[in-house]
């Protein structure tokens, strides 16, 4: 995701940068000339740079939309184990070009960015316009990667393939979590009025208290710059108003769809794994230099999971 | 603060925030008819448009930086009860006008921005260029109102004057909490090296790590959307890189050193409150129509303190 492994409020950030680097790189030569280190004495950084090629799955192109913007491209990862029907949806409404020549409707500071057709007007096709809520799922059949730490909103807390998920075993549900980067389908206030046709991405701390409001369907794993510096609206929930103009989308494509040569191939850190566990902790407790006092605990939205280009 | 206090994800979302409106206002009138509803039934709207002038106090222009930007001006409130040295050298700052015609030098998404002098060259007068660092204070003289859900990261969180608060009783400790919004004091590797000639505002998930490793001192009450949306620095950490010009920083100043025609009055909800106490209620627990589960919790940074001009 967007917030870098190694994060440091330094006075003039590139000289201390470089010292961190230099220190991540003698810690590491000496690691490798005496005793292994520790794995709890890991930085982030030297997680990832000790991963291995199984530690990483590619991002299936069946799941993966290209939000084309006039600044670039962001690419979002679709959850198809939390909401089926929205994913299938979506990836309908991508295949008629719904979304080409839309605009971006709302920039909310600290919540989110939306997009679709504000009216309402625009038709839809094959698709559908509104769909049942998919807010949450069965337990049963989910291999959840646990934090151990305790989280305020809900009784487990952990990863799914990547996605950040809580879940109540005694109700025996589960569902996505609005961390930043995360892909919704905007509603009315009827449960069943949303299904995709207006999409939103939070930008801002977690609004955890939307979680089982909203159906979430993905997150958005390239491009959150571009999401998250859209001009705030200025009407009421950050809508834009009349006199403002939303940045236009040029188009939402299927990953799959288009031609292997346009598709940008990433991979990302696999969560049911031991250096995921690793990554984890040193996010915990971090062991860069700079740091004095280790935090001892990580909410499940402060640990973005890596994603990088596929590593050939 | 910036987001709403109702907040929803609306599609259409002004047919659905008149809606929203329109039924606020009808249990309003229902209320106001016959018995007065329960303060648990109240959305943070009702509550605040039910508070009085006793719940709001003025924000000291002692206490208060204006940060002019070439889109308008970032107002920031300092806490001296918490960094009293780093207030006081700030201010110094901005007397000697340290930081008039610097710039921002980095923005991360999901993190920080940063702005003063990267290079460190420019001359300090009057004031310090390093403090030693604040980063607590003794839990002692201290009167914090609680939250009642559990945190990840510390004993106790709650609010101390509008601030973010965390405290370990066992310790004796307290300090300021790093989120969105917050102000804090950049340093490099040593823990006194910071001072205030580099200063960061949070703009993304609460990076509680860094609590009690960097000096708080403040939170921005005004502008946020400014600097949220600053482009984002392609260097690592988000720095700017040679080819890229960060915003320019037109002036820093204290309220108090300006006429009084020139200050914006504002004031904030008291955080020690029946009122503020109905207000994290009705966020802990969405009684907006659009809502659905209600979430039973609330996340010390998910509970943006109120601030609004001065009412006459």
């Amino acid at each position: 995701m967007s917030e870098r492994p190694i994060s440091s409020i330094t006075r003039g950030g590139l000289r201390a940068a470089c010292r961190a680097a230099a220190a991540a790189l003698a810690l590491a030569a000496a690691a490798q000339a005496a005793a292994p280190a520790a794995p709890q004495a890991l930085t982030a950084r030297q997680v990832l740079d000790a991963s291995t090629a199984s530690d990483w799955r590619p991002i299936d192109p069946q799941y993966t939309l290209y939000l084309d913007l006039p600044g670039g491209r962001v690419i979002i990862e679709m959850a198809p184990l939390f909401a089926p029907n929205h994913v299938a949806n979506v990836t309908a409404l991508a295949r008629e070009a719904y979304f080409d020549g839309l605009a971006f409707m709302r920039s909310q500071d600290n919540y989110v960015v939306q997009w679709g057709d504000g009216e309402g007007k625009k038709p839809v096709r094959k698709a559908q316009r509104t769909l049942a809520a998919e807010f949450e799922r069965p337990l049963r059949g989910l291999s959840i990667t646990r934090l151990a730490d305790p989280d305020s909103y809900a009784p487990v807390v952990g990863f799914v393939d990547g996605f950040p998920v809580a879940a109540d075993p005694q109700t025996g549900r589960a569902w996505l979590v609005h961390c930043y980067g995360m892909l919704g389908a905007g509603r009315d206030n009827d449960v069943d009025s949303g299904g995709g046709t207006e999409l939103y991405v939070v930008i801002g701390q977690a609004p955890r208290h939307l979680d089982r409001n909203v159906t979430l369907l993905g997150r958005v794993v390239r491009g959150m710059e571009m999401l998250s510096v859209l001009p705030r609206g200025h009407g009421d929930l950050g809508f834009y108003t009349a006199g403002e103009t939303g940045l236009a989308v040029r188009s939402l494509r299927l990953a799959a769809d288009l031609p292997a040569g346009e598709r940008t191939a990433l991979e990302e850190l696999r969560t049911d794994t031991p250096t995921f566990a690793a990554y984890v902790e040193a996010r915990r407790n971090r062991h860069e230099e700079w740091f004095k006092v280790p935090a001892g605990h990580i909410d499940v939205c402060n640990i973005p999971v890596p994603v990088r280009a596929v590593q050939r």
